[in-house]
């Protein structure tokens, strides 16, 4: 188990020597960086190891790889909050970026047992299912769907769901949201995200799963949420002082059915 | 941009379809899967789609694949908590599972430019580097890199680092932490974590990258952590109450020279 491993494949080390050329500002996004040749030559490397070295960068993001013109610097990832509320135009907008929505879907569904039990609602129980786009200066950045109680929302129309919908549920529907719970998981897209996201099949994604609740404990939403890895990345605060506060480890994970890990 | 997608690839379907079963309980941990021609039958689809399906579940780590033995529903990924402190060794027991850590590394290391920023240091400061594996019931969970200066931990010894290295800091060197910010994003296993991880290369992984701070604002250690995809989620609980008390998407990020996003 206990591995000895001192050297990391060349291929790694020279994507990690160019990423901190990246990181430290001496290629910027945009910048096109030295060809295949100049890469081996510079460093000292096989043709094949610079290829391998492009291509993780590549798939991660940071760089794009364009046909005839050369291989250029990626724009940032955008860092998004992940341990606060800010609707996703106000904060795109902080940030100096566009943000736009599409609707791919509205439509009103019977609750299967999966969705009933984790919005507390009967089976067949009528939810609104929203299906959403977000894109960042045109770029995909997440595909979403979102499936809402009809009770918690009654007669939700088309108009109201381009912005955010936590300020729909508090202004129209007077509702008192008290926590999110957000479950996170990396994994690969599939052809279906792929072609959502404008990404290759098997690139890297988060997949943020979600409950809303008010402050008598009832479910708002539930949301799956599909981030493109190479332009999303998170960042969290946590409170070293009252970590009891803010304790979430043992939460009962609704995607299991026995509450403990491994048997 | 705006996609008209209404139908799923048939592969994606039944990989959903497969996956309601697993999460239902219909099929637990360890339970053998239908064959790749009764599921042919059972769904009336072609092997290659069936293939397909059983490769996506196996990448993301809801399934195992046997030579000769047949596919069997993997164990549930161990549920992790991002948005409070706990040890890992205390967390696995909590969860009733053996956590084992294993140090590959521990040596004292000039600061780079890049880390005598992060840590607030000067360049060539002595920093403490320390690369742990952790383990749950054998099977590897994360790698990590962390790097400490000497001056937060003076003297520190091999002994004290294969437990928590918070209770250290506040234990022996009397620090008072205040803060843990950590920026997450999926990437793609190399050559490297694939081998330290036991996953295929090009497996899904979370890398989340921190900073500990005292109540002085002063950093406590940095660390670089991968988490193996197919055994991990996060759960993180967000407060809708007070949003602004623990707002952090406009936090700078280190890893980007210029503060704003894309231009």
């Amino acid at each position: 188990m206990a591995k000895t491993k001192a050297d990391a494949p060349l291929y790694h080390k020279l994507k990690n020597r160019i990423l901190e050329l990246i990181e430290s500002g001496r290629y910027r996004p945009g910048d096109r960086l030295p060809t295949e040749y100049e890469l081996c030559e510079q460093f000292e490397v096989s043709r094949t190891t610079v290829r391998q070295a492009l291509h993780h960068l590549k798939l991660e993001g940071h760089i794009e790889q364009t046909q005839g013109k050369g291989t250029f610097v990626a724009s940032s990832k955008i860092q998004q909050p992940l341990s606060s509320y800010i609707s996703f135009d106000d904060y795109m907008k902080r940030l100096g970026l566009t943000g736009e929505t599409k609707v791919l879907e509205f439509a009103v569904v019977p609750a299967n047992a999966k969705l009933a039990k984790m919005l507390q609602v009967a089976e067949t129980d009528p939810l609104f299912k929203l299906i959403r786009m977000r894109y960042v200066d045109r770029t995909p950045l997440k595909y979403s769907i979102t499936y809402i109680p009809w009770k918690v929302a009654p007669g939700l129309a088309l108009e109201e769901i381009h912005g955010s919908l936590y300020d729909v549920f508090r202004g129209k529907y007077g509702h008192q949201l008290s926590k999110c719970v957000d479950w996170i998981e990396p994994i690969l897209t599939d052809d279906q995200y792929s072609e959502y996201l404008e990404v290759a099949v098997g690139a890297p994604a988060l997949m943020v799963r979600s409950v809303t609740y008010d402050t008598a404990g009832i479910p708002m939403e539930h949301s799956q949420e599909i981030f493109r890895g190479d332009r999303s990345k998170f960042v969290l605060e946590r409170d070293l002082q009252s970590p009891s506060a803010n304790y979430t480890g043992l939460l009962p994970d609704p995607w299991q059915h026995e509450p403990d890990g491994a048997e």
